[in-house]
C-alpha cells in the first residue's frame, strides 16, 4: 500500500514515519511506499529507507501529484503552528485552510476514497466570554470555541473532512492532539514552548525560565502517545470510531510544579535548579485559557490511554535524545 | 451609512431590504445607500427606491467591488440551499464556502472593520450516530454536527467570521435561522419545502401532499421573526451578544398536525382538506434528523422571541400575499 504523510519531516511526522517503517504494515497491509511531503527533507535515517519517497516543497503546489499518486492512506499533519498563524494571518489561512481544502479535493479527484487521519488540536477549545468559560472538563461533546486562528483552521478542517467522509469522497478521521512534551530542538517561541523547555533545557545544562505559576494545571501527551493515537485512528473501523466527529484524546493532567518535581526525581536537584520562576503575564493568560482536564471516552474505547507519568515521559526523552542531555544530568540516576 | 445585502433579491433578503428601507435607519444611523447583490434583480418596488443600488451576478466576482465600496454594514444571506448543495457538491463549496471566504477577505481589505450579520442555519445541528443522537433540546452550547454539506459550510463560515472578528478585521455576528414558514412561491424541492407548501398550496386552491406523519415535531419561524433577528443581531452591542459564538434563535415548536389544525381554524375545513397524507420515507428520515426543540437564552436576552402561534403566521402570510390566496380560502374567515 501507498501512504502519504504531509508534514512528514516534522517532529511528529518523523516519529510517525519511523514507526510505520518499523512496523512495515498498516491495517494489515504491507507498506510498499511512504511519501513524506514537507517543506524540509526528512532525517537521513528515514530517507535512506528504500520505501521512502521525499517530496520537498509547499504542499499546496503538490496536490496535482497527489491526484495522480492515488494513495491508500494519508496522515495529514502539515500545518503552520499557532504562534505563526497569530503573527501572520494570511500564512495560516493559506497553510492550514487552503492547503487542507486543496488536499481534500485532490484526494477526492483521485477517486479511490483513501483513508485519511488528520492531526487536529486541543486548540479548538477555549473560552468565549462571557458566553462560555474555559471548559473545566472537555468531553467528546464539548462545544469547540477556538480562540486562535490556528484553532479555527483546525476546526474548519475537521468539519470539511467529516463532510467529505459523509459523501464517501474519503474515509476521514480527526484526532485532537494535545500539547506534546517533551519536544526536542530549540525553543520555538510558541506559548506552549516552555512545557517542553523546562525539561529539555535544564537536561542540556541550560538555565531557563518557567513563565507560569507552579500550580498551573496543564494537559500533556508524549510524542509516543501522539503517534499511537494517529495509527490507532487509522486502523479503527468506522464502527469503532462511533461517529464522524473529531476525537479528543486522553491527557496526562498535572501542575507545572509536578513537572519540575518529576524532573528532579529523574535527573536530580541540580538539573531542576536550572529552572527559575519568571512569571510572564501574557503567557500565563494564554495558558490559563487552555482546558487542562479531558475525559476522552471514545478514544479510551479505542484502547488509547494517557501517559502513565511525567517521569516516564522524561525517561523516554532522555533515551531518545542522548545528545540532548548534559553529562551532569545523569548524575542523579 | 452604506449597507450591503448579499442574496438581497431572495425571499428573506427582499423582506430585509424592505424593512431597512421602511425604517430608514440602522443602529441609529441613516441608511443612504443599500446595495443588493444577488444572482437576480430585486422586485420593482425595491429597486425603485433611490437609495437602492442593484448588483446582479455571482457574488464571488463582485468581491473586488466590495473592497472599494467600504460598506459600514453587511448582511450576508447569499447561499446555495441545502438540496442544491447535496446534489452538486462543488456548487455548495463554491457558493457557500469560497464565496464567504472571499467576501470576508474583501471586507478585511477594505480596512474599515465593517459590521457583518451572517445568516447561518439550524442545519448545523444533527445526529452523528452512534456518538450523538439528534439533540432533544438545542441550547446555545450544543455541539453542532452538521449532516449536510450545507450545514457544514454554514458552520465553517460561522467559525471564520468569529476569527475575523477576534482579529478586528470585522465585527461579525452569526444567527442560525430556523425553517422559515410560510414561504411564498413555487415548491422548491427542498426537504423542508412541505412546511410551507401544506399551507401555501391549499390556500391557493391547490391539492398537496404532506410527506410526514402528523405527530412529527418541527421548529419554525416566520419571515418576520427571521428579519427581526437579523436586524437585532446587527444592532446588538458586543456586550449584549455575549460572545462570538453563533446565536440560536427561539423556535415555534409544534407538530405537523397542529399546523394543519391552525390552517383549518384560519381558512376553513375545505382548505385543510386539500392536504392529503402521503408519507415519504426519505423525507421523514431527513425531517426526523432535525432538532425540534430550542432554548435560545442568548437570543432571548436580546429580546428575540418565538412566533406566538402558527395561526398568526398564516394570517400574516395571507395579508402579505393576497395574490396567493384563492377566493374560497377566505370563506371560513
Amino acid at each position: 500500500m501507498k501512504i502519504l504523510i504531509t508534514g512528514g519531516a516534522g517532529f511528529v511526522g518523523s516519529r510517525l514515519a519511523r514507526a510505520l517503517l518499523a512496523r512495515g504494515t498498516l491495517d494489515g497491509h504491507g507498506i510498499e511506499r511512504l511519501v513524506l511531503a514537507d517543506q524540509f527533507a526528512p532525517a537521513d535515517d528515514i530517507s535512506a529507507d528504500r520505501r521512502v519517497q521525499v517530496a520537498v516543497g509547499p504542499l499546496l503546489g503538490q496536490c496535482d501529484d497527489v491526484v495522480g499518486a492515488r494513495f491508500d492512506g494519508v496522515f495529514h499533519l502539515a500545518s503552520a503552528v499557532s504562534a505563526e498563524c497569530e503573527a501572520d494571518f494570511d500564512l495560516g489561512m493559506r497553510s492550514n485552510l487552503e492547503t487542507t481544502r486543496a488536499l481534500l479535493l485532490a484526494l477526492r479527484a483521485a477517486g479511490n476514497s483513501p483513508r485519511l487521519v488528520f492531526a487536529s488540536s486541543g486548540a479548538v477549545f477555549g473560552a468565549d466570554p462571557p458566553f462560555l468559560p474555559v471548559p473545566s472538563l472537555v468531553e467528546d461533546h464539548t462545544l469547540p470555541t477556538p480562540q486562535t486562528s490556528y484553532g479555527t483552521q483546525k476546526l474548519v478542517s475537521e468539519q470539511l473532512i467529516a463532510d467529505f467522509t459523509r459523501k464517501g469522497f474519503l474515509d476521514g478521521r480527526a484526532v485532537r492532539l494535545l500539547t506534546v512534551s517533551v519536544r526536542p530542538g530549540r525553543p520555538n517561541g510558541a506559548a506552549s514552548g516552555f512545557l517542553s523547555g523546562i525539561v529539555r533545557e535544564p537536561l542540556a545544562g541550560i538555565a531557563c525560565a518557567c513563565p507560569v505559576a507552579l500550580d498551573t494545571p496543564v494537559a500533556l501527551m508524549s510524542p509516543t502517545r501522539a503517534v499511537d493515537a494517529l495509527i490507532r485512528a487509522y486502523e479503527a473501523s468506522r464502527a469503532e470510531l462511533g461517529g464522524r466527529s473529531a476525537l479528543i484524546l486522553p491527557a496526562l493532567t498535572l501542575r507545572v510544579g509536578e513537572m519540575l518535581e518529576a524532573l528532579e526525581r529523574v535527573a536530580g536537584k541540580a538539573v531542576r535548579a536550572r529552572v527559575r520562576l519568571e512569571p510572564d503575564a501574557r503567557i500565563e493568560g494564554i495558558v490559563s485559557s487552555w482546558p487542562a482536564h479531558f475525559r476522552a471516552e471514545r478514544a479510551q474505547r479505542l484502547g488509547l490511554g494517557a501517559d502513565a507519568s511525567f517521569e516516564s515521559i522524561i525517561e523516554a526523552y532522555i533515551a531518545d535524545h542522548p545528545e540532548g542531555v548534559a553529562r551532569s544530568a545523569g548524575a542523579a540516576r
